[in-house]
């Protein structure tokens, strides 16, 4: 739906270059200097919830999408939109969080706002952060950068930050020990950049998992093909998807990313991976040519199918 | 309200030197390139109110925040929280309206975000807009600049947008011609930069009023002295507020600041604004020096008392 609305509300609207790349983050030029800009809003339901909460969310979330433009992130803003009744101890806990989490991050909070609406008219708190970023090197990182022949790297095991907000929710017969994967991840892009390697693409996997992000990443013309053995999935989480009958490769994530990869820098790229923070990281796929625009997945099963878009609210405010 | 969360909860989480300067948004450096930064969401009610709706709120808004930190605005983000059922013809109409905004106001809005939460979770619609603005400058414009001696300058009459969304509220019993000021104001400030004029601060007049934003403005170590009046007030705002039992120096305005200017600078500064756009301009009160930080103010009946800060809610979700 948010698709539907970015192509026939909003990109007619606020027609410009940068919109219409659809990607994480606009990049821009002032004054000599590149640089990347973003935002997300969180609603993400309940507030606090195994690993993370709204507040540390908020932050990786927009730091995230400023990495993913090839952006090291500097400075954040927060917007906080409190329903009537918040305990103030309930935000007091968000925004340490939130500065928790801009610490470990590398990023200030330079700016804020607050506003208040009456009981009923929100749930709790709703948080908006916007973020800017430097980009200090003169590569484009961006979905029309993707080749035939490019590698698709996954980062990390997939589907733990949708299972764990789930499970905090209540929503699961059984408990669950599964934390969310949100954490900040310039400092993987940094170790690609700092190793040489040239990412033509980087994508955070949020709502809508995997699936959905390489799916978005498909040109006109050419392919993915993913191999479904080659994404890392914890067992848990496998189990807890199998009793809900929700497919992981759909499950939000808060702290992994695919990187798209010229083939000859693959190894260098994976092995600087393994080193900076991301053992489980792999090889899953790659853009092949004369396509269509699909995601084919050979799947467990050894047969292939087409992997289409979320559509529909598999999980809903999971962020 | 929002000032005792900023002191008490804000502030010690995320302490840095920008959030600490209470400015309309944090000005920093980045490669040689001066910035300025800042964000505010919007929960006005109603969406749509004569002069104005939540969309051209949401870009002026934040637009004037940046001007107010003497920086032209670029670039801003979009973040809309949605409850379900809002009509798609809302969301269009709200849209274009901040695309005619953000046209008039020479931005773009360059990035976005959308969530939904489910009835009774929102109120139609929130946005909330981040700005990236450049400044082109060496002055520093911050409350910290002010110095016994300044003058106050009023850039038109107030009340106008405070007195109109109540009115579209039907809060009143009578009808009222009466149109939000809502509107761009770096033209102006460019103009007084343009035109030598060094302010030693700007402030944009929102929740709260002009009263409020002086009294925020003040110092430890001087007072400001205004003149009542030298105030302009429409005769339509002055007979609403009366009706109403509100002072309009506290009703919330969204095209209206006050610059402070040095004293020789005053003529200049006032020719400036009269000659670009703002016909009813004038100097209304100065900063004197050995005060405590208090506003006084001399009435219309010729007495003078202190003003204070608005404290508790004149007009809930007037922005």
């Amino acid at each position: 739906m948010t698709r539907r609305l970015i192509e026939r509300v909003f990109a007619p609207a606020f027609n410009n270059p940068m919109l219409a790349q659809l990607h994480d983050g606009a990049v821009f030029d002032v004054g000599g200097v590149r640089l990347a800009f973003t935002t997300d809003s969180y609603v993400v339901k309940p507030l606090f919830f195994p690993g993370g909460d709204i507040g540390s969310l908020a932050v990786n979330g927009t730091v995230n999408d400023l990495a993913m433009c090839g952006a090291r992130p500097l400075h954040l803003t927060a917007g906080f939109i409190l329903e009537e009744g918040l305990p103030i101890e309930t935000l007091h806990r968000v925004t340490e969080s939130m500065a928790d989490a801009a610490r470990e991050a590398g990023v200030l909070v330079v700016s804020g706002d607050t506003k208040v609406v009456e009981r009923g008219r929100g749930d709790g708190l709703y948080v908006n952060t916007a973020g800017v970023g430097v980009i200090e090197h003169n590569l484009t990182i961006a979905p029309d950068q993707i080749q035939p022949g490019d590698v698709v790297i996954l980062s990390g095991d997939i589907g733990r930050h949708g299972v764990a907000v789930l499970a905090a929710r209540g929503e699961l017969a059984f408990e669950i020990p599964i934390e969310s994967d949100c954490a900040p991840l310039w400092r993987y892009v940094e170790s690609l950049l700092n190793a040489g390697v040239e990412p033509h693409c980087l994508r955070d996997l949020t709502r809508g998992g995997l699936a959905t992000a390489i799916v978005e990443l498909c040109g006109k013309t050419f392919d993915f093909r993913v191999i479904e053995s080659a994404v890392s999935i914890a067992e848990e989480v496998r189990g807890a998807c199998e009793l809900l009958g929700m497919d992981p490769l759909y499950v939000a994530n808060e702290g992994r990313f695919i990187a798209i990869i010229p083939p000859h820098q693959c190894e260098l790229a994976l092995a600087t991976l393994k080193q900076s923070g991301c053992p489980s990281a792999a090889v899953i796929g790659e853009a092949v040519g004369d396509g269509q625009g699909r995601v084919w997945l050979q799947t467990l099963m050894g047969i292939e199918r087409t992997l289409e878009m979320l559509s529909g609210e598999q999980a809903p405010r999971i962020c």
